[in-house]
């Protein structure tokens, strides 16, 4: 992309000059806006594409279920939600975001230039002949199959085991590229679940949307399902879509699953668009609700961490870390070489992140969970006295030398997603004497997470995939000075904060930027609309030696107990004990 | 012992009529008085021979330190005894016991047939030339290194390895009876670490002498240290003595370590004796005091745990678990024929126990420690809310069913006494989830104590000592059915707890019963003076099948964490920890 690498836009020199003499009220390129679906609630964000930076923004909270979320009493894995909160979402927070940015000088709704959506993943949304979901018709209001299955929803694990062992069978590499097993939380596993438990809905869901194209073709009046258009991200990472094998599995793999399931591959409109590309244009209804004019282009959608990931400046040689109660670790790599397929690795998808480009997703499927569990099961009354239990902890373990607990743990509380790719690991914690404190086992249980971290850095690496960078966001990035200079210490590397907090947001109105017009590629807008802060974590070398160390006994174990190359016989202890555990429960 | 067989006594026929009708008021065989100097206190307990009810007694609590322990604030290993505490001890604690028994009907003090005194130990006191301890003369009065040498002090850890090495290089066997390696808590190391450590206090000293030998010693007026009685039990366990090689260690040995510590040995009277041997008769001035008549027969002194086993019942088949905050797990067997070195018990030692047999010790270096370690430190205040954090979290942990917590742990946070005599192991925890409550960890530990538990109850068994019975006494088997119930369904066998809530003092009071000649044989006692409680702890099927299958991943944890067999990796992992734990802490 040597046409990116010049300065696109020189009006930048004359920024300093205007700052200087209280000049810049008005945004030379316009704005955009960003839309971020959260597993909660929604965020409208309207940003200055001069400089990236949020001149308004406004969040709704889904108001249905818990939090947004429909459970069922009966089924701890279920978690569906309300479509129709999506679209009261859309109103609310874009119509008092737009309404917020006119109170700033400079704004106004002509002068908005794209719009982007970003959402949760896999969400697919069982949908009627005409797009709308089914969940909206009034004789399945009531009914959870008809609703949108959000991505935490885990109903579906046995239907994953069969359509891995499927394509394990059938000899098609559909898993090649993410990871080797398929999961409850993906697309098909859940649509082949509501064809086998909720038939009736089965039936009368002409087609199954993703969200995050829904709401893109719900914006542009494009939901006729077999045109609407597909975003690579989610087809890509959870319906096993490549272009290099015609798109979706094929007929005869799917049939082999469910005859059923190939009407949903016929309705499938391909092929799967990058999300620079416009979905379509603002209808003049929904843009009358917001107060914006008709005819803005919007982005095709994609998943919140990926445009995350843009939204925090990610490129070539630059992992970027989502850190909150999971992580989420993503880079890109020039599709003009040939990538070896990285084993444990989430997905491999081209343009899944930036357009013309591999996106590599790996992940840690516990990290600030591992830590509000201790406090909330294990953590003593003291420490709770003073405030955030979180917060005197932190404290303390800070004033601990690494090394000096004697503790060790695997971060594997909820499985392990890369690179072992195994959800029935369980967590591991040595070295306790009649002495350990909580706060020493909070500090070990942040380092586990640490050197997990820095397995997925090195699997990165071995692989010829270079870490050059490492910019980190997400709550945790955000508010944890201690949990970062652990990062940067374990993983022996500065760590760097994305500027903007709300990067998914931002990485929407990028998305929006681009396919409106404002820049040419996503890499020029980044330059402009990122950046990171001026505090870097340093990694301090007696600290990085010690932890040089204590990795190598982590590793042995993470390899001892995770994989069965290793010649150990606890490979199986883990998984031995969880089946002890289940068949202990059913009694 | 056929002639132990018999029953010795017939007017036990008329008990049940004299009962009946309240004419149980006078004992025919007598009293006795047993003497257990524990760590914080002693107790005296006055005890009818005919049924080893204990009908008065009394506790005193020793005055100096902290809870009767001195401490050097610089140095956290040391713990040193005021010797004055113990013999003050004696008046307040016998004299009031005594008082209190006068009040009974039945008891004159000319009825006193014979006193024992149990001790802890190894406790070494220096002494001047006429047997009194240096500590109570004035000039060393506030020397820590005058004092009594409490049996947890480790401030002599480098002289214990560097008496492990001299038996490895001079090929003695004088490890091989008490698990291989020697103690920073035993004699030698002790007096070793005074030589260097304290010069001045080891030149006044004309010899040491073990707590369990100077109480009977001071009582009958034998102090003289040439001759003054040693006891086999503190000889044999603590002190590498062994008739079978003459005695003590030989001079030449000890002179490689340090050429005064011939001078030690030859101040030693042996042979060392068993406790049913008197050492002397009660001083008419001791006996004025606590206001019972001279001339009492005062029997040879013991440990406390070794006595307490003869208190709880045991005897060739019987397994004696005194359970409190670690564990002594003793058995017998009859020297008829050879027992072969049993690798990792603490002792192997002719009459340490009971006189003519074998006596074997083993051990869990931390139990109800552990316990104790996690409610100070990790348990929430919703447990703590409703009383003593331990039957909260025992409630809830007692309604899980064993296996479905999923966890599994090794009990070595204080590292593993018996079978691995390895004090640096460490603990480990494994499987947990996100979902995983204090409750469940708390089960698990206790479920990982019954693992260590049967560990050395099969370790007896592998070496052809049968383990017939099980007999618990202690803190936890007085109190608390949740772990007895766990330890026989880990163990799968019935658990029976001691009759006697006081066995060490009641053993006391056995071997003063027989070395006053109340009865032929400690056996005979035993019979009429020990029994178990009506309630037993017995198996339950399906429990007993869990725990098996868990038993089988905890050796799997033991070997590859514990011994260089198993061709795991793990070996060295536990000690590469506190090797970095301990450059950490220096720093």
């Amino acid at each position: 992309m040597p046409e990116e690498t010049k300065n696109p836009c020189s009006l930048t020199t004359f920024r300093p000059f205007a700052r200087l003499f209280g000049m810049k009220n008005r945004s030379k390129l316009g704005f955009s806006l960003g839309v971020d679906y959260g597993t909660n609630s929604v965020r409208a964000v309207v940003v200055d594409l001069d400089d990236g930076k949020e001149i308004a923004g406004s969040v709704f909270d889904y108001p249905s279920g818990e939090h947004g979320v429909l459970l069922d009493p009966k089924d701890p894995n279920l978690a569906r939600q309300n479509p129709a909160d999506y679209i009261e979402g859309f109103f609310r927070s874009v119509g008092e975001a737009v309404r917020k940015a006119g109170r700033r000088r400079g704004f106004r709704p002509d002068k908005m230039v794209g719009i982007g959506v970003d959402t949760t993943g896999s969400t697919p949304i069982p949908v009627g002949r005409h797009g709308m979901p089914l969940g909206m018709q009034p004789s399945f209001r009531k009914n959870l199959a008809a609703q949108a299955w959000l991505w935490k929803d885990h109903a579906s694990h046995e239907e994953a085991a069969e359509i891995t062992e499927q394509v394990v069978r059938s000899k098609r590499g559909y898993l090649a590229k993410c990871g080797g097993t398929y999961s409850s939380e993906w697309f098909w596993s859940k649509i082949l679940h509501c064809r086998r438990t909720a038939p009736k809905v089965f039936e009368a869901a002409y087609a199954w949307v993703e969200l995050a194209d829904f709401i893109p073709a719900y914006l542009t009046g494009r939901l006729e399902p077999d045109a609407l258009p597909r975003g690579i991200c989610a087809a890509g990472h959870k319906a096993m879509y490549n272009d290099s094998w015609g798109g979706l599995p094929d007929e005869a793999f799917l049939a082999r699953l469910d005859p059923k399931l190939v009407e949903v591959r016929r309705r499938y409109a391909a092929p799967a668009l990058t999300a620079d590309r416009q979905a379509g244009r603002l209808t003049a209804e929904v843009a009358a609700r917001v107060g914006l004019p008709p005819d803005i282009p919007v982005a095709v959608g994609a998943f919140d961490a990926h445009m995350g990931a843009v939204g925090a400046g990610i490129k070539p040689g630059t992992l970027v870390k989502i850190i909150g109660t999971s992580t989420c670790d993503m880079m890109v790599a020039p599709m003009d070489r040939e990538l070896p397929d990285v084993p444990g690795l989430c997905g491999v998808v081209p343009g899944s992140i930036i357009p013309g480009m591999y996106g590599l997703e790996a992940g840690q499927s516990a990290v600030g969970d591992i830590f509000n569990w201790f406090v909330k099961q294990l953590t003593p009354e003291r420490y709770a006295k003073r405030g955030d239990p979180h917060e005197y902890l932190t404290r303390e373990a800070a004033r601990l030398a690494p090394g000096e607990s004697g503790l060790l743990a695997l971060d594997w509380n909820n499985g392990n997603r890369t690179v072992l790719v195994d959800p029935l690991l369980s967590g591991l914690l040595i070295g306790q004497t009649l002495h350990t404190t909580a706060a020493e086992i909070y500090r070990a249980l942040v380092e586990a997470t640490a050197f997990g971290a820095l397995t997925i850095i090195n699997r990165f690496e071995e692989y010829g995939v270079q870490v050059r960078e490492v910019i980190n966001c997400g709550g945790i990035a955000e508010k944890n000075p201690f949990v970062m200079q652990i990062y940067a210490d374990v993983c022996n590397r500065p760590m760097k904060i994305s500027r903007s907090a709300q990067t998914c947001a931002l990485g929407a109105a990028i998305f929006g930027a681009v396919a409106g017009g404002a820049y040419r590629s996503v890499a020029q807008a980044q330059r402009r609309m990122t950046g990171v802060k001026a505090k870097v974590y340093r990694p301090e070398k007696k600290a990085a030696t010690v932890y040089a160390e204590l990795y190598r006994l982590y590793r042995r174990l993470h390899d001892g107990f995770g994989t069965p190359q290793a010649g150990e016989n606890y490979y199986r202890l883990m998984k031995e004990l969880i089946a002890i555990r289940s068949r202990c429960r059913q009694r």
